[in-house]
């Protein structure tokens, strides 16, 4: 069992294997019912086993899902993305969130015929050696040396890793929020959102935007699109196909010669199921109402945590977008107290993470959220006693 | 539209979108209907949208194929590799042969603490960058300046690049046969496997045997069992979930504690419906009886195109295993000739490729072998008035 799914990374009492999962409930193994707040950590828009979504992945299933080329289907979604996404003129498929990170990064150096990629600090773009941070087991010193780091929301320290890379720079990698693990979820600040594309303007290097863990939580047109901000190249997984493995690069006309020219290619990233997941899930995606009741309900939810922990005594941080909220507790560097509430959480059926941000459903009704902030309200009871 | 997906690629008439298959049959979107000798580039080992499998697939579905951690189907799988693959311990899951290479080489570089990964000219072991191509688009040429080349089944190659590596030698990898484009499909000399077994037990370095296109198609205890060669790690795709997308690293156990060292993980690697196409999948491979008769209808086919061939008076190679044919014309060196007969192929319904081997399913009986025989007995005839 790897990374962050190894539930040895987890407080004690954490499920390891799932039997199920319906709407926003999941069971384990020994029958255990948990409301799920971690959504399989994002694929899960509209709630597990979407009849939709599902009735949509099992029709193309039916007529072959790995055919010797794509279906017709392959179309309809990449329409339906351009369509949908503002900056976008032409998608490629793939599996991985990864696969789509690093088809970008190539994109931009076939582009530009330069290295550097600048990423923020503590930024997680997937798996692949380019991202990686120096000295991880396995990757090779000159495979991360053409990836210098700049501080989030920090215009100083992007201009001065502009400045460092020079005549190199090949692009700017960016999340649309803040939202690395172990720390308060930071929107962007749209003079730092501005600034990285007039750089990238200005130097003729690509704006790559990561929206793999925000995609389609925040806004279906692009992240940064309430901002006026548009990526030349955007990365999307997760939520694309609500569970269905499927991950899409988006890009601008400018760069479609290029990203034909780079190597792209897997035995199962035509696989029309998943593609047919996606347009029913990019179909309700696009209608306001989606976003606008998951917004409520996680506000509700981040309310009420905000409510019960002042109740409590207990000084916390309440942070993100309302369908990707976290909290921290005040001081709690170590993650401990977070440990000790997110167990009597799981206690209570309820899954959420210590140190890693939650996802909300579409299948999270108000109901569910009374539910999940019964369960909280002990733990923070718990932590109130413990601490 | 990428890589040897887009038809752009292929002779003339070839169709670009499908609308479905069933067992050795493919229809494109025009109603047009192929028997299908390409298994969707080698992951349709059974047949398409073969019953048994899409059962088991469809109902780890509808409990849920993405959820916060794996079903127990995981621990079914892992456990029905490593007692069929000869020299596994262990298994980890992701999607594309890309990842279970790119996971092989990561953890023998961890293992090793060294960087050289010595790889065959010519040979594709995905799209990641370190396999590359140096000047690839959009590949530095620090991520390829650690993968040195050997010639396949040339020990005296094999043993320069290893002096070379020197003490930086990380592992070797190597296909179980030659099987690249545009040229014949070549037997591992076992000499040659026995040697790279060799310089990797006294270099202290790794062996990975790259199984994705192979894997299932030849032994299912592992490609090399027959030679008693076993390696330290493999990686499986294509054939091992029917046409569903998984993948699987398969090692030693000495190699188990650097695998859980390197980074891993993907949103969609733990989806139970993939898995559980595999474990239906994986029990019919290890059943003797389906190689036997894939590879009967594989050795009929092959004699049927030299002896067709000989009666039109052309000169042919035919290679590879029986269920991973392939033909080459004498002379042919651009593959014009080869494309003529292609397009001739498809024309009168049968889908092969001029420059990639073919690969056989269980779906291709004797009377589906007999229908393809005669469309290539009609092609040959168009290249013998051609040439």
């Amino acid at each position: 069992m790897f990374g962050h799914k190894n539930v040895a990374r987890l407080p004690r009492g954490y499920p390891q294997f799932f039997d199920r999962g319906q709407g926003a409930v999941i069971w384990d193994v020994d029958g255990r019912e948990y409301v799920d707040m971690l959504c399989s950590w994002g694929p899960i828009l509209l709630g597990h086993v979407d009849p939709e979504v599902e009735a949509a992945a099992s029709t193309a299933a039916a007529r072959g899902d790995c055919l010797n080329g794509p279906s017709p289907v392959l179309v309809e979604l990449a329409e339906l993305l351009t369509d949908t996404v503002a900056h976008a003129d032409w998608a490629i498929f793939s599996k991985n969130g990864t696969d789509a990170t690093g088809l970008a990064v190539a994109v931009a150096r076939a582009e530009t015929g330069r290295g550097q990629i600048l990423m923020a600090h503590g930024a997680y773009h997937g798996i692949a050696p380019w991202s990686a941070v120096p000295g991880t087991p396995g990757v090779l010193d000159q495979e991360v040396s053409s990836t210098p780091r700049y501080d989030y929301n920090d215009i100083e320290s992007l201009e001065r890793a502009v400045d460092r890379a020079g005549t190199d720079l090949a692009a700017i990698v960016v999340t649309p929020i803040r939202h690395e693990v172990r720390r308060d979820l930071e929107d962007v600040k749209p003079e730092f959102a501005t600034r990285s594309r007039e750089l990238c303007d200005r130097l003729g290097a690509v704006l790559i935007l990561d929206e793999v863990r925000c995609g389609l939580r925040t806004d279906p047109r692009g992240s940064w699109e309430p901002l006026g901000i548009r990526p030349d190249l955007s990365a999307w997984s997760k939520a694309l196909g609500n569970g269905h493995p499927i991950a899409a690069l988006l890009g601008i006309r400018a760069l479609e010669h290029a990203a034909t020219t780079v190597s792209a290619t897997g035995s199962f990233w035509l696989n029309s199921a998943p593609m047919a997941a996606a347009v029913a899930t990019l179909t309700r995606a696009r209608q306001a109402d989606l976003l606008t009741s998951m917004t409520a309900a996680g506000s509700a939810f981040q309310q009420g945590l905000r409510d019960q922990a002042s109740a409590h005594g207990l000084v916390v941080s309440v942070s993100g977008p309302a369908t990707m909220p976290f909290m921290t507790f005040d001081g709690d560097d170590d993650f401990d107290v977070a440990r000790v509430w997110a167990a009597a959480c799981a206690e209570r059926g309820v899954y959420l993470h210590p140190t890693h941000n939650w996802f909300l459903s579409a299948a999270h009704s108000p109901a569910i959220i009374s539910r999940v902030l019964d369960a909280t309200d002990l733990a923070f009871g718990r932590v109130a006693a413990w601490s």
